[in-house]
């Protein structure tokens, strides 16, 4: 009788000269997380070829600072997702070098005060410029006196109009090329950033903007209600990844069934580990439980560090995903909004 | 010659009968995790000792599900904190404890779709009843209808009222102890949380409450502003580490001075390590690049699970620190809400 | 119909004046990696209350350095442990203290070349004095001098006379205390260490010693065959741990059947992560596939640094277990051993 | 002035067509581990241009079930290695395969009890026959007695001949290919894995073969002495980490100076963490007080997982080094060692 464990060979990478595209694919068939990563690589690519699935990513950490930021624009350019979750972070410090600034390759071995001193802000390796920061945060303040105050933006909306703004002046970020693609860009936590320095600081000034997060939950909702399937890929855990999976929480009550909708694609690159019990390092059959991922869907966790795994695996897709066939529809979610809709649109 | 390093001496644990606050402090001449243990209890002691020493602490995770938020109950009625940043999770899910509800022990190696077919809800190996999650949800959701639609609160107004509601229906959680020794209580990211799915459930019939985290940042700013001093201590990073980090940038620039006012004092707990480069895992030297905790200051790292260290360190406390001479006092911010905050307050 | 995964509730901690041992029993209700903590301190009392089982530890790192070892003497004087497998700097570096030395309290955050030039030898947060540390090499490289060069040892036997000679000596280390109380040490890979450093240094000057890790393998493999059941507390993983679960293997091919005899408890206390696919960080579930750990044993893996974890149990072992009833029987394994053994046995 | 700590960009990634070796490229320019995988790359790339540098590469764990096997006779095949460090289980697990067996991709979500029932084994998700992998424990059970029981080998020895034996049978393992190839490999707890199973079962029936590691760390300290600079490739930690960090504090203490003989290269692949305070974990800095690893050499510690980094390595390496110029002599090593070896030479 046939070994019932034994059925799926692990084959050997023999090296030779290969695509990325390739080596990922050979890794699928290998063990611990290389294995996870070539599996990621595959469900993403299935994701990508599954008609009209709504992709959404979540985006945790600081990770702009480091180059990635690019590739989320080109992810977001390819419409290889649909819908970005975003710590404020990701979405601000990559605009301090759309706007000509830059990030400094450092050590995490130096004298933090001596940095400090030098007006350098450290990210563990990567080291910023304190004064181009507050340029940044600078230009996020100046938007915020343009805005209504008397209206409640959700994040989506508040992100969708600044990077309306920021295209107009050519200044090239994530939001700025989501505003160009109409992908909602959420961030669900966005004080916790230099958007929310910008906006303490204009609240002194008299200025004050109100965004709601509850607003961002029931749009994310939505999405979801309103799309044919979803997938998630998560880069890191956080609030974004929490966000969208209690976005599968949220939809499944609010139809009043006793059925759980749960995303039926799921994707976790992080560096965090389950035994901690916190979300961002649970594992995805956990999510099972609570009726956040499918227990017969597709999903891979690959515990990485998000800067070795993303770059490989957008260039992997790059490769070999000529096109995606459908994307979701958001006009509902756009159709209002234009340059006026900072001013007159009612709550 | 003397060694210029070979000066302190480790200390060798003879085993015998003693207090947990004398075994901490035997931990704390020793080397690795364990004496970071040890000195982060001497350094938290310290903070206690200081005159007019402002404690905030950050409260991330799930962690009240594990029998822990007694604890952080316990530490605000002992005043051995004065300011709580919690994730919506912590301040949430104890609420269903104190309804009468229970957590039970579990695995993580389960079957998670029948979990869901049980309707059991997952936290690494503590598992909670659906229903009863449900039941807290519908609480706040009940609680939200109360409220006043035209005000813009803050997270630490709308749990301070809520801790109110809680007292008076005897419901004894994080926020009611927090409300009673008036302790200023933030979630800065709180739609992520229960009481988003409540949010969102509540604005389907209608109810919109707003909910502003620059609010939240501009008041924990003023509280670092109006203290004489601020001790920080982490328990895991995410968003209450963020934030708290955040309050001492922004406070530095509202001062529109070129002298940074970090944080006097830092603990962090946490389960993250520092390469992976975000904010959860960074050591308290990257902060003090940034001007958020002082170069010169007490601080100390332990890279531990909460669930170990929160309780030992909490009985240590208990042993050895009988009561803090002086607390901050925050009549100013609490001055206003009484039981018709909810409804008249203007913004 | 009551919920089959229901049953066993949290049970949130209360702080209050307890003792160690009852805060552990608190924390085996709580959840994480605290309530992993409270449960080995359980299994572990439950070992000691076993009749006739031998409780085998693993020892792993350079844990003798942070203060530790004192406490592996104490657990051997109280006989809470049986056998003893460590890496060698574990059972080398703690001569150094009992020699008159110390180790130093120091950082990671350090300038290495400074420390080089200065003869400190760095462990994380530890150092040491190069030169203490090579007149520990001195003495353990005049020890094999006084060996037999046609005898082949195993380290267990090549440590049980050294601890002989140390005991002689007054020198107080770890295998004193072993040798005193005849608890069998095993190091094997002891070459790896202090110990191999010694034997080369030996080797060059014409001293050929001859250590057999085979031979360790089958004396381990014989102290599991003639016991009467078999718990394993592994402090860290490496060659310790890998090494004392190889012996279950072994003794089951011995036996030639297809049954295996597994150890009938664990206890695994370890900072690394089972993601990695090492054997350092693999669960206890997955030694249950080899044979290694019974299906039905008591088994507790709690991820957190020895240092934290070791002392509080030990402390809570010695407030509640007032003696160990049985302990195995080594005199077949000792008998021949005399102060003559190095220089007249046959191999 | 110039800022002294903002001199050299972070290079953002833009995703297009690219070789695996101009993405490693691009990464070394970003931050985080990513970067450091890029300049793990790049180190390596600077070793193999390095004339007469001997790379001595350490390989932990149980990688050689995980596809990882024939990238390691790859590495010896192009000699971009020139003695390797490894587990008994790398470098037998291994030859599983080579004898036409197979390992399977499985789940860490499985019951372990059920395995142990179809006598499947497993490591994390990937399973081996218990058969099959008796089978290879039974081939060097037999290679064992061919041995001559009167000479004392090193590892290095020891894994030289059986590589002659099964070259000649025709099975290619790496143990085979570093015989055909020239290149020692030392295993420095080899009874610690399979090759200790069939050495007892061996011993069992009467043949007892001795095999020293303080002959093998004397023969490592040789080659470093003999060589024109060394430069070490750790993947993992472990025994093979720390002997060949060993042979460099050796090499020291045997010629007798005060001045340190480091290694002048070194790139560390680890999931593991510095805090723990171990060696599988700790820094190269660290390695720097002791002597181990130059001040001034180019070093890199990389933070993911293997089965990530070596795949992509060695493709980098592959498409990028066309030949490694010199590759040192090890003629004096193995001179003596033909087919006789095994009974005719005298220790």
């Amino acid at each position: 009788m046939k070994n019932p464990y034994l059925t799926k060979k692990v084959e050997t990478i023999e090296v030779g000269n290969k695509s990325i595209a390739e080596l990922l694919s050979e890794m699928a068939k290998t063990g611990f997380q290389g294995r996870k990563l070539g599996e990621a690589f595959e469900v993403w690519e299935a994701m990508l070829k599954k008609k009209n699935l709504t992709i959404i990513m979540g985006y945790a950490g600081s990770l702009s600072t480091t180059g990635m930021w690019k590739i989320i624009a080109w992810l977001i350019e390819e419409r290889f997702i649909d819908v970005l979750v975003s710590t404020g972070a990701n979405v601000s410090e990559d605009i301090l070098e759309a706007m000509g600034g830059s990030y400094y390759q450092g050590s995490p071995h130096v004298d933090d005060s001596d940095l400090l001193r030098n007006k350098v802000d450290r990210f563990y390796d990567v080291l910023a410029d304190e004064l181009e920061y507050r340029k940044m945060e600078n230009l996020v303040q100046d938007f915020l006196s343009e805005l209504d105050p008397n209206y409640t933006y959700s994040s989506r909306e508040f992100l969708h109009i600044f990077g309306e703004k920021l295209s107009a002046m050519g200044i090239n970020s994530i939001i700025t090329k989501a505003f160009e693609k109409k992908v909602p860009v959420f961030s669900p936590a966005i004080a916790d950033s230099g958007y929310g320095v910008a906006m303490v600081l204009a609240r002194r000034n008299g200025v004050k903007i109100k965004i709601d997060h509850a607003k961002d939950l029931d749009e994310m909702t939505s999405i979801c209600e309103r799309g044919k399937g979803t997938g998630v890929i998560y880069i890191g855990g956080g609030v974004p990844k929490d966000f969208t999976q209690l976005a599968a929480v949220v939809r499944t009550l609010t139809v009043g069934g006793e059925t759980e909708i749960p995303h039926d694609y799921a994707i976790q690159i992080t560096a965090d580990s389950p035994q901690w019990g916190g979300l961002s390092g649970c594992t995805l059959e956990e999510a099972v439980s609570w009726g956040k991922v499918a227990a017969d869907g597709k999903k891979v966790t690959c515990y990485c560090d998000a800067t070795i795994a993303l770059p490989i695996l957008a260039h992997g897709l790059g490769e070999k995903v000529k096109e995606r066939l459908s994307v979701p529809d958001f006009s509902w979610l756009f159709g209002y909004q234009t340059a006026k809709a900072r001013t007159a649109v009612p709550q």
